[in-house]
């Protein structure tokens, strides 16, 4: 299975592809941060994100999408953008009929390290060493980002298969 | 100028569609509601509002669309579904290159009633009377669209022309 992890933001939006399955060896595909910047109008950066996220699912075809929750309680400053950030993510994978699937924080945390309160530094050395890369990726987001799909493809099966009847549904 | 504007909800997204100019009798086009199911995938009640929203641009042709300004302080329930139908209602309008501004409840209720605290039938009343309509549009969120595209008429000229020249920009 072939997951692309999406951590939403307005400023930096983290994507990762990795390709696996549960209890099999992970391996990485590509990743990398959709930037848009502050100076433009909020309309016209969620029409950037909203290429970013095509072009990814265009040139690297994952079979299922997995998105950060996002939560109003928490970074009050920032999450209005994020939370715009996530719709579009979700939007894009849902047109196409992909499986979509949202993941909390905690949950990310917990399927990678063993710890639903492990801080970036520990997720981003648990993906580093899952994925056997030389360094962990930069910056936070794209880390943060492969451990989404990581954690798909762990959760995966059962899940992934409802989420794919719900998507086919809602197209029919 | 013909506006369209959005109340952006999840479960309901307003929008309505007015034509009029600073200093001038104003005149509905239409108004409507688009509804989607809590019991859908979030992912898919998005496109639903991405279809909804395109619909009403295909057909209306507006010059300009003007959505509400969400904030995070408000009804944390619900706040994180209404950002993100406000950034698909965005993201559809400025893919398109049109201009797009968001105005506050407070601006709105200011622009229809005198009073930045007017309540919901302060609201309607004024949109039924400015519009010469027999009744208040219901439900609510097409009332509270139609208050949108009239603020957005009224306070017009100068700031719809900065908009349209950052979209252009931004198309560039």
């Amino acid at each position: 299975m072939r997951v692309l992890g999406i951590d939403p933001g307005l400023t930096r939006c983290g994507w990762g592809v990795v390709d696996g399955s549960p209890g099999r060896p992970l391996s990485l595909v590509d990743v990398g941060v959709v930037r848009t910047s502050a100076d433009l109008p909020l309309a016209q950066r969620l029409v950037a994100i909203e290429a970013g996220v095509e072009e990814c699912l265009d040139r690297l075809r994952p079979d299922a999408v997995a998105v950060e929750r996002v939560f109003a309680q928490h970074n009050l400053r920032t999450v209005m953008g994020t939370a715009q950030a996530s719709g579009i993510a979700l939007l894009v994978a849902a047109r196409r009929g992909l499986p979509v699937a949202l993941h909390t924080p905690s949950e990310v945390k917990a399927a990678v390290s063993g710890s639903g309160r492990a801080d970036k530094a520990q997720v981003g050395a648990m993906v580093t060493r899952l994925l056997r890369l030389q360094e962990a990726p930069r910056p936070a987001d794209a880390a943060d980002a492969l451990a989404l799909a990581i954690t798909h493809i762990w959760r995966g099966g059962a899940q992934s298969r409802i989420d794919a009847a719900l998507a086919r549904a809602g197209r029919t």
